[in-house]
């Protein structure tokens, strides 16, 4: 059954889907490998429409993929696809461009993160909405971290508790992407780090252990483990 | 069948078996969770049995489950089980005061890691052997990481490159975790620790994805996956 989302939601959801994932070995993109029979992509979109505060999605696919993509989602919501960059950065601009200037929040969010429940998507917003111009879920650092020089020398133990391991959905306010956007220079790892360069300060929230990245085989083997459980 | 270990093997492994292991929940000790019916401590005192050099185990428990663990582990293989302290550095002495002086190489390993496979443990004792003072397995960090400072707030991405994220078992020569020891102050996260304080160079060595540390309920989940597939 196709998702309906809000009209009266105040926030778009871009979810980067153009990545070619060549640590789950070479083959199909990323977000079309298969986890328990469904695309990654399609684990994602279902989520993200689950939420209920969410009135529109922009799916940033491969440019060879958008018609396939647009066919995929098809039965599961209604969603708008457009056509990525080779660049994360070019992608979320495309994707942005498709989002309306009246939409006051917006989310960049990775479909490799499959299994983000719905919940994660409304405490982003929630926090943007409540006043934050750039709010990231992460986790706390679990393990021991040490630095390590030439090599592979240890030089010293990193203090954990000051480190976040960064998830999406990354929300912000929606003049507050634009306008790092605008201004972006060279291509860094989230769009966070383009909002911090341009001075807004940023906000981690509580991540979910559910959020996890699926990008080497491991994962896959956690992430159908985790659907079997839930 | 009770494993053999190797009479002529130049490696001690000490297995730290003492945390209470409060992150999966009140109870018994984290040790003794059961994964897929057997507790993990006997899941790793397997895997570290078959590891080829290997010619003692030094086992810390509580010091009320040393009869009890000693029973449990009767069948799996020959260790020695002994008392371990309230701090993990206490544990790490009481196993090491076990360990007889004409064993060149001795491992702390961390029970938790109960899937840790018996080539990491050659590989970090064949490091030791190769002439390196201490030898830790390691993996990159793959997740974005940011540092925060109050309230959360983002202070900045973290460069990653120069990050490893430490497993066990970590590698030493016989003498310098025991100079390490004798000299030691406050308790740390990890016996490289100690050893980077005194000024011993502390090496990376590839880590395993098997060899993670099974502390939330989560990786109980990821755990039985793992046992599942391979």
């Amino acid at each position: 059954m196709t998702a309906q989302l809000n009209p009266h939601g105040d926030v778009a959801v871009l979810v980067l889907a153009a990545g070619a994932g060549v640590r789950l070995g070479p083959g199909v993109p990323k977000a079309l490998r298969l986890l328990a029979g469904e695309p990654l992509l399609v684990h994602a979109i279902r989520r993200v429409a689950a939420a209920p505060s969410v009135r529109l999605i922009v799916v940033a696919a491969p440019v060879a993929d958008v018609p396939g993509v647009r066919a995929l989602l098809a039965p599961v919501a209604p969603v708008v696809v457009v056509a990525g960059g080779a660049e994360r950065q070019q992608s979320v601009a495309a994707a942005l461009a498709a989002v309306p200037e009246d939409v006051g929040i917006v989310l960049v969010h990775d479909s490799a993160r499959a299994l983000t429940p719905p919940e994660l998507v409304e405490s982003v917003a929630a926090a943007v909405r409540g006043g934050l111009p750039a709010v990231i879920p992460a986790l706390p650092v679990v393990d021991t971290v040490k630095e390590v020089g030439p090599q592979d020398r240890v030089l010293g133990t990193v203090d954990r508790s000051v480190l976040r391991a960064v998830q999406t959905p990354q929300g912000f306010r929606h003049d507050v992407l634009a306008a790092a956007h605008a201004t972006a220079g060279d291509p860094l790892t989230d769009d966070a780090g383009l909002v911090e360069k341009a001075g807004i300060a940023v906000t981690c929230v509580p991540g979910s252990e559910l959020a996890l990245k699926i990008t080497r085989p491991l994962d896959l083997v956690l992430a159908e483990a985790l659907l079997g459980v839930r």
